[in-house]
């Protein structure tokens, strides 16, 4: 199996690592990932300037293609250009963090695996609870097996993995659930710099409280959360208001 | 009505001012944007560090908020520090460039208005397809026009409005359609820096051509676009299949 790992930690981060460690056992693996670390890119790509790409010795771990991008631009540019052929499958993570609910929307890790899917390559995106001390190790084994399960499913569609805190123990089980669209609780914290300038810090950032079964809660309950992940954002229902329109 | 008003070109970018002018006659308009135009920012956010934020003055033509953040941002901070109150509507754009089909995942235009629907509050995404020269007055005449027919549905969804080239004339008239999810014909252009380093420029970013009814097709053929866009991504579908297995 012909695999395409990239994350938006950065290529030097400890969770690419552990990932690549794991997948190495599947197959052949190349590394094209952003050079530095890049959460909440989102699914932004660089459009006004070119993209610097350069050859790296992670570790003495692997050889891998370190870009000067976003997650998504990894993907582009790997597909495109660094791959000697197309992957059997991308492979993003594994993120520091998870990327469940809303998340997912400002997760590079999971715009990196949807770009693949822009270009129908199968892509699974793979996150691990933020926890501190954490264990990638233990997470990176997780997530594998979790994506070796459904590797051969021929899903159209990107598949959202995520390993929750593992401190209290090994996880519950799998939980196969949708995801969640409830906001976060955040705020901003005010300074004012020396010149005067307003200056608003992003804190805060977890879920509000949800008590439908979704990715969020399962994940917080113990779960590995299996979410699959389609890029047809039509809302259909509120289309039919739009159309009862004279227009 | 009270309208927050934020864009992806930058607030000193002509389809903002172009949107202020429409926009003032149907009520209060408060404009929060990034200092810098922000094309491809998708729904990246800033996390790592503290957003400037400084009233300008554009053109005599308004007092606004300049941050020096994503569109994302930008709506994340307004509603929360710097409008008084909740506002009715939040409006994104006129963007310079067309924003469907994938390309919405790219679009920090409409990510602004879906940041504003993780927060409840009804959005709007206006942007007009590419050209040279280009008429932002009568194209934001036309989706401000566009827009006032929808903003009383009470909609649980980012309304995503895109203008039609103009220099053949005016629009055939307004398509409800589904977002395309085709892909793009695109590339890189490959160029080494002076000390060795490859660089590698997007290039092309057309869509694959399409024959089903949708955005792109509609655009193309000269009318108003209207999608409505949610943010569950969940693709129950293949979700369904993922349940067969044994966990």
């Amino acid at each position: 199996m012909d695999i395409l790992l990239t994350n938006d930690d950065g290529i030097t981060a400890p969770g690419i690592a552990a990932a690549y460690k794991e997948l190495v056992k599947l197959g052949s693996v190349t590394v094209v990932a952003p050079s530095d670390r890049m959460s909440g890119a989102g699914h932004s790509i660089t459009v006004f300037e070119p993209l610097k790409c350069e050859k790296v010795n992670v570790a003495g771990l692997f050889e891998g293609f370190s870009v000067t991008g976003s997650p998504a631009d990894c993907v582009k540019l790997a597909l495109m250009e660094i791959c000697p052929q197309r992957p059997d499958i991308v492979v993003s993570g594994i993120n520091h963090g998870a990327n469940v609910g809303i998340n997912v929307y400002y997760s590079g890790t999971v715009a990196a695996a949807m770009e693949a899917a822009f270009y129908h390559v199968p892509a699974v995106a793979l996150s691990y609870a933020f926890e501190e001390p954490c264990d990638f190790a233990a997470a990176a084994k997780y997530a594998v097996e979790t994506f070796d399960k459904v590797k051969n499913l021929s899903l159209s569609a990107v598949i959202n993995i995520n390993i929750p805190k593992l401190a209290a123990g090994k996880p519950k089980g799998v939980k196969i659930v949708p995801q969640s669209t409830m906001g976060f609780q955040e705020h901003y914290i005010k300074k004012t710099a020396p010149d005067g300038t307003l200056l608003y810090q992003l804190a805060g950032g977890d879920h509000r409280d949800v008590d439908v079964p979704c990715d969020t809660l399962a994940l917080t309950d113990g779960f590995i959360t299996v979410t699959t992940l389609g890029f047809d954002m039509t809302d259909y229902k509120n289309m039919e208001k739009l159309r009862q329109i004279n227009w």
